[in-house]
């Protein structure tokens, strides 16, 4: 093990540690101890790349799922309610979500609903998992009307993210998690913002250290954030800076075409452009942006993204703004923004008028 | 309207009322007056005997099922759902579930999941759910492997428990919510039971002052234990009186055969039994437990439910034993038993010996 960092997220009633770095994945035996039972809810991809968990000494009834949004339905959570039945978990128990953001989001549903909730342990092993899903609590299935529509919110009892899975990674699957990245850097603020544009060749390059230091930097950010509204009443929506506009653009591509951390990425440049317009300020952020996004190989900006997936036709002003009118998590009506005065300086609830926003999606 | 009462329900972070009488029901347009948008589940068979909240001022959205346990699968849960989405909920809106202790559950855990979670309004419409279901926050739907296997806590945001409805229960159901009564006047204490044996005439007959006083009472019971452990980790268990014994009888007899509260009112019955071997003593409640279920027409003790429901060949010594091993409440391994060494007097996790479970349900 190179070098493990412990982030402690101080949720009421049920804290919980976040173990990052290459190697921590070893203390799993450990963490699942205490249980009368345990079973493991495991990507197909993952345990073949990389071995199942019984690598690291949790000996258990194991279910493989191939990982992907297609997995969030409730047909596919009662096979998992199924599976803890038939491995006769108790509320003294521990699942374990052994893979990606999508196997995380049901099998965290699942430990939540197993006889009224017993423990999950996440092993996120994507990027985007490890640095945002895995960590406060929210666990998800979709619905035929729209993402994430059902769920619960059920804290983990330990989080393992283990930086070496992350080397088998699509190019595609690993932009998507550094989307999340820089949106957690701009609601830190700058002192975090300027470290992740100093290690940013190095962490588009996966190296070993600059993963590490992101991975932990990342959790840290968000642990506080979760802590200060774990029940998304209020601060916790700053998590979603980038994601009115991300959305519109999954909604317009068609959900699947655009990695989701990758619309995020675009949505924080749209937010950037935004946030200069509403405040009548200019900033320096778009740009920074930009040559982040453009360092990790992202699209630095909605024109890109639609010449590098050929949307041109399907991301038009128009699909964009119809597609606003269809985030999730906004309330009833006009959609809302998260913006930006500068990094950290978040402002949620904000709402921008039509023909600005017409303008910013040309 | 008669004689209302509330009992004010103080778990932490979100108390609520439970409003209880006949009439109430008129007070439900101003309970959901704060919420931006209201939809309603209803028992079909409810809304044929008594109209729909229509009548009562709510004009909303309304999904019908007909009442049973067959309702509760994660199929139906994801009509509710899908509903959900369809009336344009948001998590300032509030669910109202018009029917039995089954559409309830099934309610109730919909609310606790559609956009993780929000208001549901309890409008039970059999004794069963008035006294016992509908207060307390538990939620489930059944799993393949077991009943209730899978949901969740979510308190109500208010209850209305208006004993008008019950007028119109077959003898059977308001029978079986007689059982549930009977457990908690044994909770509760001797006070308790002996105004239950002074009423029990005029219960029986569902006179309206006895009815409401009766509800009140084992709402205001069952709040008292709920307070003092919302999420069932050791006193709440205490509800559970007779329910050991009642799966037992449901689990041999096929799910369905025997309504819930007859099983448990037999249950009582050997609590009793078998809480006089257990603590040496000779009490004289299991002669007034059978006094009660005579005077309510429920059957008196095992020999007679075997007769009643000619279950003679299903509910031997040996299946019974067995169905004992399915108890779903017990921790894994030998069954646990709620007994009692006299009214209000209860003891959580007592096990007892097989040879004298034998002789119990020769
Ligand atoms: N709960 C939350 O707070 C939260 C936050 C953000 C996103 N999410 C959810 O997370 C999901 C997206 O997560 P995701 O991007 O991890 O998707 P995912 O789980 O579908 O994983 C993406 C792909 O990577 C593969 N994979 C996983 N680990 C790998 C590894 N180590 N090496 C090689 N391949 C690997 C998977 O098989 C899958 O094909 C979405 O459903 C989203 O809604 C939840
Ligand atoms: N959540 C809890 O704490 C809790 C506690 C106890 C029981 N329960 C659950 O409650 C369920 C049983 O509840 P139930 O007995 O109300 O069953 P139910 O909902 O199936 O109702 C029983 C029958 O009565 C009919 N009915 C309902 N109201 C009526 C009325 N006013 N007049 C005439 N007919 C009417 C229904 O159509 C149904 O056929 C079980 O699933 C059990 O697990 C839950
Ligand atoms: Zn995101
Ligand atoms: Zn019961």
């Amino acid at each position: 093990m190179t070098q493990a960092t412990r982030v402690h997220v101080a949720v009421p009633n049920a804290p919980y540690d976040v173990h990052v770095g290459e190697g921590v994945l070893q203390g799993i035996a450990a963490a699942t101890a205490g249980a009368d039972r345990v079973a493991v809810v495991s990507d197909r991809e993952v345990c073949a790349l990389h071995g199942d968990l019984r690598r690291h000494g949790v000996d258990a009834p194991m279910l493989e799922f191939d990982g992907g949004e297609s997995i969030k339905t409730l047909g596919v959570l009662e096979e998992v309610l199924d599976f803890c039945a038939a491995s006769s978990l108790s509320r003294s128990s521990i699942l374990v979500a052994y893979g990606g953001g999508t196997v995380g989001d049901l099998t965290g549903m699942a430990a939540s609903l197993f006889k009224r909730g017993l423990r999950v342990i996440q092993v996120p092993t994507t990027l985007l998992a490890q640095v945002d899903a895995s960590v406060g609590g929210k666990t998800a299935i979709n619905l035929a009307a729209g993402k994430n529509l059902a769920g619960t919110f059920h804290q983990p009892h330990a989080v393992f993210c283990d930086t070496g899975l992350l080397g088998t990674l699509s190019e595609a699957e690993y932009q998507s998690g550094l989307g999340e990245v820089i949106k957690t850097a701009l609601i830190e603020g700058e002192p975090a913002l300027a470290q992740l544009e100093s290690i940013s060749r190095d962490l588009g390059a996966r190296a070993v250290t600059a993963l590490s230091d992101t991975v932990a930097r990342c959790v840290t950010t968000k642990a506080r954030v979760v802590v200060s509204d774990p029940e998304e009443r209020g601060a916790r929506r700053s998590l979603n800076l980038g994601h009115t506009f991300a959305h519109a653009i999954e909604h317009a591509a068609g959900y699947g075409r655009v990695p989701h951390g990758i619309a995020v990425a675009v949505g924080l440049q749209l937010a950037a452009s935004a946030s200069e317009r509403v405040y009548a300020s200019s900033t320096d952020l778009g740009e920074r942006i930009g040559r982040l996004l453009s360092a990790f190989g992202l699209p630095a900006d909605l024109e890109e993204l639609r010449s590098r997936y050929s949307l041109g036709a399907a991301l038009t002003a128009n699909a964009l703004i119809e597609g606003l009118g269809h985030d999730k998590k906004g309330r009833v009506g006009a959609p809302e923004f998260v913006l930006m005065r500068g990094p950290g300086d978040i402002e949620l609830g904000v709402m921008i008028a039509e023909e600005e926003l017409r303008d910013l999606l040309a």
